[in-house]
């Protein structure tokens, strides 16, 4: 391969080693490192590697606790609290899931709140988990850090708050929703600023309110805006209310912090209600369907879920390609804590 | 009152009695005259006593069970399935969220499931009593018949789907989120074309698949449009697979029928995680923060339900407005059973 591109195993083992020099458990750091290099593979770059540098931010203002370990706070029927202790968002989450999974298996039906949760990575990989499990899986996350004005506003009030949904899939993989609510993802904006890049009309204004393509005018005091008008705002106020304070993460507009992750995960046996193999029977129907509503000679429809898919395939198959920029960004962070990378040439 | 203004008790009143005239029993009649009449009050008239247009048609096919009673199929730990012996919507939705509470209260959260249930009503109405008992609530519905092309498509695949979500709010309502995830509801189209009304743009397609304002496009062989792009989409036919499988119901593109509403409900006891107080407290500041997002000397951003409330409220206080044409279609069934309505000068 490349200079620029790696297989999964490379990255994982190199964010490994930067994770346990940030000061992460072995076991911790390989989690993480998994975590995130699956962003990779299905396509979400924004959640991927890269955020190592955001992660070694937090290390020295103590938000983010590299050795702490997730735990039970209390389980208690069909509902469970988990405490991340302010460490890594990515164990705390599989810790979560797999509770959610667990008491859904045994009481039909679960919800799982995380509290004290650094950045828990991308939201669509948790509800995937479910879904592998035989279970449909709702996950929303309030982000912390106003950056996205409500609909029929223009100050900064609301987090990016992500809404994820699975079900089990047919054809290798599930179901899967997995959006920002707002237009695009702060990630995204700020790699587009990085690469100066312009930014798709109606997802940001400028610190006066006025419409703007220009990446950089977020970082000037301008605001992103919700999808959809005022039903993905509402839906951003819902995340940012009940999952900020149920986890105590508290609501973006309240807390003034930015880096906590208040989440909620749902997950719902769907054996209670239909033998699993009908349910997936149906749903390969309706994939079909789906991919037959197209305009004649133009491009299919894809199921949720569907395009992440083939990317991983592709990415599994042909490698990851990691710009020069981000090596360089990972590099800089490995070297603060005497991290070597020879397979960014570093 | 002037003759096309009147009082909710009114006009439940007259409801009533054209739905005993069908068959109901006076307890249900009493119960979706409520329902029916509480979405005028709100402001949703697409969702109001119009309906009785669309029960009516439902009654010599068989698909409407007027007498019909709905009960609990089973219940286990913290799921359980209502069976509506394809009666009426409102008073199957009504017991489910009776079951989805009371399992809550016991169990921290559950899910109920709605089968065999004709056209529900309005979805917000039972998140609203779920937050009234101090629970978030979340409710999707999968409503048969295609009517709405998948993002990407142009062929009509999916039903107008809603979602509905809510916590327990401030201020004499609760935080009410409810919305079709088409762009407009088929209900708003339908009333367009009677109207002669223009429909807004990205809202609908014409036969071909070309953008569309003419509401009669609808009925035409044209299709809805999923709100919000892709991430809509998303969440429609993820409420198409999963309340409509779940349900038995179906999936639109699979069953071709038009009628039957496949329902979840979930319900999550929010004092298990925080203390409701807190809750209120501190959602009543974000609404603080949220009314002063607004542009300098603009309007101010609304909470969700607030606008719902507000016109709740003025309703109540100044009567329902009902327009001479919607008096003549209601008179117009009352007559096929046989039933007066004086009220509309009949």
């Amino acid at each position: 391969m490349s200079n620029d591109i790696f297989t999964p195993e490379a990255l994982e083992g190199l964010t490994s080693r930067v994770l346990i020099g940030m000061g992460a458990s072995p076991e911790s750091a390989r989690a993480v490192a998994k975590s995130l290099v699956l962003s990779n593979l299905v396509g979400h770059d924004s959640h991927g590697i890269i955020r190592l540098v955001e992660y070694s931010s937090w290390v020295p203002t103590g938000q983010l606790v590299t050795g702490a370990l997730p735990k039970i706070a209390w389980k208690k029927e069909a509902t469970a609290l988990i405490d991340g202790g302010w460490g890594w968002g990515q164990t705390a989450s599989a810790l979560a899931v797999d509770i959610a999974i667990s008491t859904a298996r045994e009481m039909g039906t679960s919800t799982v709140v995380l509290s004290r949760t650094n950045h828990i990575g991308r939201l669509g990989e948790y509800v995937d988990s479910i879904a592998d499990a035989g279970m449909m899986g709702i996950a929303i996350c309030n982000t912390g850090g106003e950056v996205v004005a409500p609909f029929g506003g223009i100050k900064r009030l609301l987090g990016t708050n992500p809404f994820s949904w699975s079900v089990p899939g047919v054809d290798g993989y599930n179901l899967i929703l997995d959006f920002s609510t707002a237009v695009v993802a702060a990630g995204k904006v700020v790699l587009a600023a990085m690469n100066d890049k312009e930014i798709e009309p109606g997802a940001l204004i400028d610190k006066n309110g006025a419409p703007s393509t220009r990446a950089q005018d977020l970082d000037d005091g301008g605001a992103l805006l919700t999808f959809g008008g005022h039903k993905g705002s509402g839906m951003s106020v819902l995340i940012d209310v009940a999952a900020g304070i149920l986890s105590g993460n508290m609501p973006a507009a309240i807390s003034k912090r930015g880096n906590g992750n208040g989440t909620v995960i749902m997950a719902v046996d769907i054996s209670r209600f239909v033998g699993l193999d009908v349910f997936r029977s149906i749903t390969e129907q309706f994939a079909v369907a789906l991919h037959d509503a197209g305009a004649p000679g133009g491009a299919r429809p894809f199921m949720p879920g569907e395009i992440e898919a083939r990317t991983k395939a592709k990415r599994l198959s042909e490698g990851i390609h990691v710009s020069r920029g981000v090596q360089q960004n990972i590099v800089e962070v490995a070297t603060q804590y005497g991290v070597k990378i020879p397979e960014f040439g570093a």
